[in-house]
């Protein structure tokens, strides 16, 4: 799939970042390891010179795994040396950079884990990443739903109050609705009756874009799930190879299409990307929010008000994909630990499926 | 091009809509004139059975052009006859719906414009569509801008005040910032100077799928510009055929992406869609809100908060297409008289480049 | 189809030609209707100068139909004012060019019908294109096989003995290995028993580009039939509108790709083009040569050993083609009268099936 | 490129077809190293059950490496173990196959070197396959012509005269018009000339197809040629990565539509693949026949008369792809030594660029 980069790209792509955007610029005397890598490994950063394209990337046969494992070893040691050496003036320069550098691999953390189950997915031998037995995480049994009363809110992050990507801020405030959030994540089996109720096959329920995509892609279920003959669930493929399909995990690698029409058939809608911040910092927040799946949410990805860029090269880190995005909010099984945050804003095509993608409810009050 | 309609079809399409969703279920004893026409002419509405896919419209030399103007004049004069003859009832049921057919033809009217423009520019002839001389609207020379303190802001339109699209309902309050509009919209002239600056050709300007597009297109100029060897623009193809370039005139026929680029590149933004319905209401408004181009704003088009689709078959009207669109805001020379309003809210996807789209700026205070 | 074209551009193209290359170089004084129309109606002569992309055809609007045939009309006059008052070098220069382009019109009137047909085909009101009832040419009953002992047989057209298009010249001598031909055209009824015996899902049957064609196109049976739920065929489109199947009739709106697998299911195989014009020219020759379908070879359209372009502009005529298709011999319904000759070589991609194309049998001795 | 492969399958698919065809069916008691493989290894067999998608080989990371050279030495030892136990009996039965798994596996080690050589070739790092000095066979001086009178002439190899593939049967007796061939391959600095006479961009040189070719593919010259600012070669790469450009050196990794535009600019053309096969059978023949680079020939690739595909599962070899394809004759510099014959019929379709494939001229007398 040309969305999906092969788990050696992003190893070296993360390396890439710290030895093109801090040892280069501020590491006095730091020589890169192969000047040729720069292009290979840059993914979108159009300041920094010509790319490689990304559907070529799996064609990359050079430099071998132990040559990408060799430049992370030695940009790591090279990194390392520079944080224990800097002037005070040289870190501050830098630790910024460092600190987006570190962000930046725990998100490819992620990708390079669904990406990997995507290749997995498409092998017929379907290989398991994890050997050991499947532990999906336990949804929360937590059921009914969290009232907001609407008014003002504030959402986003303000400066100065640790970190967060560009696209979270500024801080500022907009006005809710009344409107409650279900406590609980939609689960398999809630999903299966869906199905089981013709939602693939009822264009009412869907977006007019989402049911063009449900004919020209022939989705008849969550991606990766197996059916028998009779259309019913049996296994379900994952990072720990296909295991027994279970009715109370949360359903995932939902597209926003199919997630809104799960919510259109159940008689309510997605929460935008607000009731969701808003729901998350209430006093008694829903079960879920964070380590099961990502929540598609009806807010498309538009700047903030007052939105500014990171400086620098990386200011294309995030703006200028504002257009044609839906924001998921919350985090997932394959979130590193420490990444996820109220205000994190992660965003995807409506199409997409490969993502640990899922939905919980909204309503109008 | 697969988004433009032949003429025909768009004086069909109309005449199905009366005939299909007023005479049929609300006139007595009405038959339809062609029952085979109903698929022909139906454009997206899943619910009233299947359609004739789009790209093929180009195809029906059957039923002839004089087929359908047969077509339009029955239904006309049935339509006559029902609203002379219905009792208080039946009229009750079907004012509805013969107000939102009206108000569709009106939008058929300005499309079957831009269709036609577009067939025409393709065309080695570059025929016109009118003959007299042409007259570019005047665009003010209302230069300077007009300042919101920001605060909250109403905005939509609300159940009962005159007719309005689902997709402007309900009325509901916003958040906005201290900001600033063009008086003015951007003109010709100060689009060549962008282009003259290199503006299809700095990446940093662009959204990255902006980019992709110049790129993928050969995007080098608006529309329907035509450029000297030196890059020089000399005439603009138009409704009235190939015209001297007029520095003076809106610059017009961009995609969202070329107007955010632009924007960019003034060190500005565009507005978004609220930011101009508060200006378009506000004491001293800005210039050209309507009847010259439609202004792309910085606005997904999202469903409003409490959102709920016309009921019955036009459900499908607006809200099934609230993904990957863009807002634009105003109307243009070729919207029909008393069509506009402030809460209108006209939408395409981002890379649209055959309606009469321009924008306007906006700026943070 | 991109590769169809309208009628009125087929009226236009055959105006064109007698213009293009006949008056201009020819007739004294004659100045061209439209300079502009020169690219407009040219179909592929690379060296006449740009032309308009075929698939754009579609798409002119302008010139309308009267005016095309004013061109038509006025060209006709001018063309018979040369011929009557041309000198005798005159004439003689331009004589060929004007066989040729009587021949063109001839091969154009063809396709206008073939165009025409699928046009209407994929109108869903299934237009007829003449009103009288449908008169499907009688297939002869002729069964059986005409044998050929093999060895040297003279095929193509040597010069001087009539009118001949470049591509079936020079005469030569082929070897034949001893072989039949069947007497008659393969059947509907016959073509119906393939698909009965799951013709069209066996792979084995099928070249390998022909059985992917079957799959992503979703080939079930010959282009125009239309089946029951039973899989039985009930009518078949044609230029007299839809009517009834008939098993007699020869099968029709095959691809290359239907007719191999056919003969393949059948133990046969098809005939190559020498077989089949040494069929043609021998005492007793096979049923429905001409008249019926085209019959699809087992040759591909490759040059005859000496080829030579016609020369001049018209060089592009035929040879610029000889690469990816196949060749097709006799003629159909709707070749006009005079125009089918023993040494004719039609050709078309493998995949194509809107033409007037069958197939007839042959095996080995 | 979808019609390359990575060189692991080209490593498993060679060892499939000896488990599939020879030890499963003929080895007693042999058992498939894992049943899954079948489907992954399975090239284009349909009556060998399903296959895995081309284009889709790239991502199989599973099984690895090492699994497959494990899965080689397995089925060697199992291959030698039948070879040197089976009784008479079997071993007739399997003799047959296991020599066509032998040039199977020939003809697979070349398509290896040609698919690194691409993929390599889309890498920026432009790795070498080979790491010492570049050894470019040298082509013969031989300039001149070797004439041929005409007449019958024997092509094909009769059965029972060692191994050939079914599509060099039967032999058969062509008629040959009087020509000559060139004793030399065309050079790279013959081709230079090509394309400073402005060969790429002179559309009556070129085949229709061939023509869209160079303009939707922006051909400008050979496939691995680096050009310098001024369109002059420097470099062109190979299995020894970039290297010099040598003028003397037989021009390669040319299409068909390339190869026939030089042709007619040379004022000569492409000898059919009977005239190459009686020149290299004659008492002079024409040097580096073989061994240097893979020769287009003016010969579409259809079946001899009397064509009789190998029996049983390996029927699908050959035969099925005989549509769309071009002869080409000889051999290349990547060919194993022993597999070459005058007989030998490969095939490619006419846009193809990524063999090692050339031309030499032939004209008629």
């Amino acid at each position: 799939m040309p969305d999906t980069s092969p788990a050696k790209w992003h190893l070296a792509h993360t390396t890439w970042f710290f030895e093109t955007l801090v040892l280069l610029p501020h590491a006095p005397g730091y020589r890169a390891v192969d000047e040729r890598w720069m292009r290979l490994f840059n993914s979108y950063y159009e300041a920094l010179g010509p790319r490689h394209p990304r559907p070529q990337r799996g064609l990359l046969s050079r430099p071998s795994t132990a040559d990408v494992l060799g430049y992370r070893a030695g940009v790591d040691a090279a990194l390392l040396h520079f944080i224990a050496e800097a002037d005070h003036d040289s870190f501050d320069a830098a630790a910024g950079l460092i600190e987006l550098g570190l962000q930046h691999e725990q998100q490819h953390q992620e990708l390079l884990l669904t990406d990997v189950l995507h290749a997995f997915s498409l092998n017929p031998l379907l290989p398991a990443l994890h050997s050991q037995p499947a532990q999906r995480p336990a949804v929360s049994a937590g059921s009914g739903w969290t009232r907001h009363g609407g008014g003002l809110a504030a959402v986003g992050t303000a400066s100065g109050v640790g970190f967060a990507f560009d696209n979270e801020t500024p801080r500022h405030q907009v006005v809710l609705q009344p409107h409650a959030l279900a406590r609980g994540l939609v689960t398999n089996g809630e999903f299966r009756d869906f199905i089981a109720d013709s939602g693939y096959r009822r264009p009412a329920l869907w977006l007019s874009e989402g049911w063009s995509s449900v004919q020209s892609q022939g989705w008849s279920a969550p991606l990766y799930w197996q059916l028998q003959e009779d259309g019913q669930p049996v296994s379900e493929f994952g990072l720990h190879g296909l295991q027994p399909w279970q009715a109370e995990a949360a359903v995932c690698h939902l597209s926003f299409f199919e997630a809104a029409a799960y919510a259109e058939w159940a008689g309510a809608r997605l929460p935008t990307e607000f009731e969701w911040e808003a729901a998350a910092t209430q006093a008694d927040p829903p079960d879920d929010l964070f380590g099961s799946v990502w929540q598609w949410t009806r807010s498309s990805y538009d700047p903030y008000p007052g939105f500014r860029p990171h400086t620098g090269a990386v200011a294309e880190y995030n703006g200028k994909f504002m257009v044609g995005q839906i924001v998921l909010r919350g985090s997932s099984l394959a979130t590193p630990p420490g990444h996820a945050r109220k205000s994190y804003r992660n965003f995807f095509p409506p199409g997409a499926r490969w993502q640990f993608s899922g939905l919980r409810l909204a309503r109008d009050l």
